[in-house]
């Protein structure tokens, strides 16, 4: 399949400037000049759209969307063990399928073309993940005191099931990470034991990690150690780590994450929702940390809309930080893409407009009144932008999204199956 | 002109619930039984859709849509001082014609049908609103020294003028008050005058207070009082007073500004983007103040997305407050209706979906990937929703967008002008 997208506007170019890209076999093969004897199977025309790398929403729960607005306003453990976890724990691969699917119907709308997800229900999400076309990084939470722990080895075993099951059944855009699911709820023994399996297997870690002032305390009370020198302790922060939220670090900590295969996801409206406050991210880029961005899962978020996810990092960094220059527009963006893609381990193949980069690609009208007058394109994108500017998505060379028309999700579908489950007895109150 | 709008769901009612709604001549003529005898001109059906009160957008300056996007990630008086003042004071009225139309453009779009204005450019505005059709309530913002200043006389005359020529070209919609920019802006004669002249005149007084840090302590170093107590001092705390921000208070400030004739705007996108912080609006209704919600002018929200706005404000106070109980859904939504039609003066005919009250009314899809599951509309509404799920939008019983098309705005035109002036050499870097 090859694919020429026609006089797009380059976030860093200015408006007048236009640029011809052509996408062959998945792959971007020309910038610019493109090649004569190039022959398109499908022209898109970009002339009032801007051209971006795919968002990445790095950190989620995407069969979450299940429980979007169904506990809102409450205090977060209230939220967590009163209303989501009872339900959460009794759901089967056939709802959560079309949780999931809800979920990449939002995320490909506005723009996301990859995301990390901590999920419970494997074989679903790799079944979603095919169908849809959306790229991930999976992995399975395990909770559990040590590696012998029941639980644990079950889950355990659901992770590695989840990597077979993706490729005898061809879902070519799913890749993987061991998950603990947080300090808290792994045992120091587990969290040595994923350590060491990450080194075995080399899939890199995601886990939460100080995301409330709670979970800070209690870990200095236990540990004698701030979670993040915890981690480091356990052998975590040698391995490719994903850590979501840190919202609590101490004067050292920032040294610590500062290293390249380390990398911070930060959750402004998860974090602000369910009162944790706001991440220290402006200290974290001083001083070196690698930061993606991400909405956390639909229950504390509500949305999975990555543009809102942008506004929220900047506008909360500069009222926190009292600084309107902190965390400027082509920062964000950065975060949102690059610092995104180093976080999935893509970065060497996804995420810049050049050739040779996978074709990850997203188009943006930039004719809505909320985009004009047409100044600055990051500004836009992050200050002005809704995220339904998105008019077409492409993800690994595929067309998923033209003209606003989703080609491999059946919205009326998916609204209807999960009618069906939001009515049903596991969530009626 | 009689509108039916069927199967509506109302805000506080389960999904399932759906009621007719009947708009005869701009008034709402009945609610859930329509007479029989009732001959509409025009059906709408909204059985996938919610009938809310249309959004007040109480604090903005609407012209300044010519400046989104154009100066960001500054400090506050870098961005004022060398990027907007010196263009603005060369504008002219054909100039910010097309500014306030692309304003309203995306107003209308996102649910907001009524917004409290200060402005520079009087007759434009005038014109836009008649032209438009949304209901505005506008002030000409007035600053000098004392009230024989050579600007506040002219300004003054510019407001009265105003009055006269909405009158006199038929600008139904639009209403008055006084303003003074700011207090830092007008001296003290110039704040007792606009007192006076409210008294004389009935009109209220629309002005900036306590936006900043530096605003708060200069006003005690000058007058050794709080900006609020200094407010008091000149009579405007005993006028109906629309109060822009509000962001530093001390603590007897909130007793002074709990009147029925005081409201404060609070606006939370701006407060945070220029680095003045988050405002102590859960202190403020606790201590019984009357809040409504604004973005303030597009050059520093950069949206006028009340949908934004409604998500950024219980956010950032739950973030800020380190509460997730802070600012629930339905509080949020009734600082956005009632609590802005109060703070215009509206509230006794407009912002309630009842007979006798006018119909400014909005729809909004229900079935968007990001409004499902169905559990809890005023959730969905202020944490899931874009602003772009509004479909119709009615003011005063005439509808203004249908299924999304805008019936009294030429977007094409819009967009040509609103790129000529941007691209012309005023704005020229």
């Amino acid at each position: 399949m090859n694919i020429l997208i026609r006089g797009a506007h380059l976030p860093n170019d200015p408006y007048s400037a236009r640029t011809d890209v052509a996408v062959a076999d998945g792959v971007i093969s020309a910038v610019g000049k493109i090649p004569e004897d190039f022959r398109p199977d499908e022209t898109i025309d970009a002339s009032r759209r801007a051209l971006l790398p795919g968002l990445v929403n790095a950190h989620t729960h995407v069969y979450m969307s299940l429980f979007r607005n169904y506990a809102d306003d409450l205090p977060l453990h209230t939220w967590l063990f009163d209303h989501v976890m009872p339900i959460e724990d009794t759901l089967v691969d056939e709802e959560t399928y079309w949780g999931d699917m809800l979920n990449f119907a939002e995320m490909i709308r506005t723009g996301t073309t990859c995301f990390i997800d901590m999920q419970m229900y494997m074989r679903s999400v790799v079944d979603a993940v095919r169908d849809s076309g959306i790229r991930a990084v999976l992995s399975r939470a395990i909770v559990g005191k040590n590696r012998f722990d029941e639980g644990a080895v079950s889950r355990y075993a659901e992770a590695m099931d989840a990597i077979r099951y993706a490729k005898e059944t061809g879902c070519e855009n799913a890749s993987f990470m061991l998950s603990g699911h947080a300090i808290y709820t792994c045992g120091e023994d587990l969290l040595r034991f994923l350590a060491e399996k990450s080194e075995e297997t080399g899939l890199p870690v995601n886990i939460h990690l100080t995301e409330s002032r709670k979970e800070f305390d209690d870990c200095v009370a236990e540990h004698g150690m701030t979670p993040v020198q915890y981690l480091d302790a356990v052998g975590l922060l040698d391995r490719h780590v994903v850590l979501g939220h840190c919202v609590y670090l101490a004067d050292g900590d920032f040294a610590l994450l500062a290293r390249p295969n380390v990398h911070v996801v930060t959750n402004p409206a998860s974090n602000a929702k369910l009162a944790n406050g706001f991440a220290p991210v402006v200290r974290m880029l001083k001083e070196g940390v690698q930061v993606a961005l991400g909405t956390d899962g639909p229950s504390s978020d509500n949305t999975q809309n990555m543009f809102s996810a942008m506004h929220l990092l900047s506008l909360m960094q500069k009222g926190a930080e009292k600084d309107a220059t902190a965390m400027p527009a082509g920062k964000v963006l950065e975060i949102a893409t690059e610092g995104g893609y180093k976080a999935a381990g893509l970065a060497d193949r996804i995420g810049k407009i050049a050739p040779g980069m996978t074709a990850d690609l997203i188009l943006i009208d930039e004719t809505a009144p909320n985009m004009l007058p047409q100044y600055n394109l990051p500004s836009a994108l992050v200050y002005s932008a809704y995220g339904t500017e998105v008019t077409d998505s492409i993800i690994g060379g595929k067309i998923v999204m033209r003209n606003r028309e989703l080609l491999t999700i059946d919205e009326e579908r998916v609204a209807y199956e999960v009618g069906k489950i939001a009515g049903g007895s596991k969530f009626r109150k």
